[in-house]
């Protein structure tokens, strides 16, 4: 990064966390300059964005298909390839939902640039050929808040670490019924009590992949073995994550559950800045913080994805596929909630993992996982 | 510190903090060697510790007026200064109850040794002349839990602090009826419900006047403004103190109630050792953490120690003396629990602070507030 305002590119800048990434910018005009916004869904919403913050590139999956309106034909339409390579470039925001955004990841490694990582699917398909390209906290800087909290508590001090303790919310359903888990409908689980988020990871909430997900990160970001990290359950969502070292000390990062911290914090790093934006935490009124171990028969995907991670080779990749695709048949009620795990389940079972060695053999797993998902759900 | 194996001294050997002190040494003897051994009250206590670490130094206040028991006359028998001085010691814990800690802290620190500071009145009364003599983290090592808690959380980052966060378990009486407080015995005092310490400082936690000397202390230590720091009830005494960042994250050091994990922490600095002795926090069972306001008014003596700081000058001497003689009367059951924070008041209303530029400034300040205080007590 040569001069003072980063330039920086945002995939998926339609979604929350894109979205969040520009209300950050947006109080520190001074410090970036976006370069590039890609990836949208929200066609309307993009074109505010381009207006706004005046991007001179653009990009799209289907930036051959469909025709820029005339408004955003100030910005050259590029593919993501050439965006994240950019020049202008310094930071890339990778917020794509799902496994789309491990090609751009690895594209903008290769190319020198620091990659600011939302998309823990990347990691988790990905995450041997991510980590060969990327240094945790200097090239690859974690943005998920349970990995920034991680990345925080280590800070000054990574040696001696005994334990991750990743905390997790347990999503809206921690109190129902075992039995009418069945029952639940898109609407409750999207309706998730402490943060807001985009679709998809809202219902990976609900059904704690999320979790497994961000174990499977965590091991990839910070390497560390699989039997030093935990899960707890935490309902309030003001812990983030923490570190357990090897005296038995415990540090643990708090805030508001509020995703412009940690992309604040990396957008910046290694500076902190007080934003109007970000609520101070009140902790002598908050209550209480409540922790409690997580019950695995709840969350029948957590196990899922940690059996896939330790079975290695494209498993994960397989997971993510099938996941994607499980919870948008949710999403679009043909699948039930609790169909989910047994329908990412007997995807991962039927996979015969290959190697994992580079991109070709994740996408190939990946597109087979889709495939197969799909066959089984009959839709 | 030149050699592999460490050289400690101890002032207050038989202390609560100096026994634990040797618990930890009593673990890794192949760290640390005990050159010297102090400060006895318990004299059969101080044989026993005499024989198992073998000093090449004793020393005590009444050096020259009581024998050495002829078992002890291995050891050479010298003064505090010559013990905290000696060649052979690296590191000197100054655990001596009260205002006894500040002249061998600062005699240590001139001699060039480094210093893990249990004393908090030390820096109460000499805070400024310690500050120009040590630097935190170097020469001068926080053991108290709380300020070693935001020590550990300054580590890696100590720029950008928007407020200290120190938490108080509230001490024994949080939930006593105000006007019961007046009855309370010295037993009642003594029996903290969450940390093992010696009489004065539990009197202190009671009173919370221990929680305005750690401010005082945090102040010294880490050069914050007095209306950066906050105090936060915390019953259960897991969060030992937090920081709070200008970005609005709180970094939280978290530990089962236990002195070692803060001695270990000094002793080894700045490597995190294993040990037997320290217990695990089993997060994920530990239930609920909860955090509430101060209520000033149970806990009176927490504000005059704020008051008397901001007044400055020999105010802060003045309120330790007093503080210390009017909890010596309230044990031995010559004053009540609430007529101690009235005694220290007048103490500190009738003083006249001079400057607090040299060690007879401060003494004589402490001199004088001791007399007064037993001639306002009439005992």
């Amino acid at each position: 990064m040569g001069s003072a305002v980063k330039g920086i590119a945002i995939l998926g800048s339609t979604g929350s966390i894109g979205c969040q990434t520009l209300e950050v910018i947006r109080s520190f005009p001074h410090h970036f300059s976006v370069v590039g916004l890609g990836g949208w869904r929200n066609l309307a919403l993009f074109q505010q964005q381009v207006e706004e913050f005046h991007p001179i590139l653009v990009c799209s999956k289907e930036v051959d298909r469909v025709a820029l309106p005339p408004r955003l034909t100030t910005a050259t339409r590029v593919t993501m390839e050439e965006m994240v390579c950019h020049p202008r470039v310094d930071l890339v925001v990778v917020a794509v939902a799902g496994s789309a955004g491990l090609l751009p990841t690895l594209q903008a490694l290769r190319a020198g640039k620091v990659v600011a990582l939302a998309s823990k699917e990347a990691l988790v398909m990905g995450g041997q050929l991510i980590a060969r390209e990327a240094k945790t906290g200097t090239t690859l800087l974690p943005v998920d808040s349970e990995a920034s909290a991680i990345w925080q508590c280590l800070r000054g001090e990574d040696q001696e670490v005994a334990r991750l303790i990743i905390t997790a919310s347990g999503g809206p359903f921690r109190q129902r019924p075992l039995s009418e888990l069945s029952a639940v409908t898109p609407e409750e689980a999207l309706n998730h009590p402490t943060w807001r988020m985009g679709k998809k990871i809202t219902v990976d909430s609900a059904t704690l992949m999320n979790k497994g997900f961000e174990v499977i990160e965590a091991h990839w970001l910070f390497h560390m073995p699989w039997d030093k990290r935990e899960v707890v359950l935490h309902p309030q969502s003001i812990v983030h994550s923490m570190v357990e070292f090897q005296d038995g000390t415990l540090k643990a990062q708090m805030a508001a559950p509020d995703m412009r911290l940690p992309l604040q914090y990396a957008l910046f790093y290694p500076k902190r800045v007080q934003s109007k934006n970000l609520e101070r935490l009140d902790i002598a009124n908050i209550g209480s913080l409540s922790f409690e171990p997580l019950e695995k028969q709840r969350y029948p995907c957590f196990s899922i994805a940690l059996e896939a991670v330790q079975r290695g080779g494209t498993y994960p990749a397989a997971l993510c596929a099938a996941d994607e695709v499980a919870v948008d048949l949710f999403l679009e009620r043909k699948l039930g909630f609790t169909e989910i795990p047994r329908l990412v389940q007997r995807v991962v079972e039927e996979h015969h993992s290959g190697n994992a060695d580079s991109l070709e053999d994740i996408m190939g797993a990946d597109d087979w996982a889709r495939r197969r998902a799909m066959e089984l759900a009959r839709v």
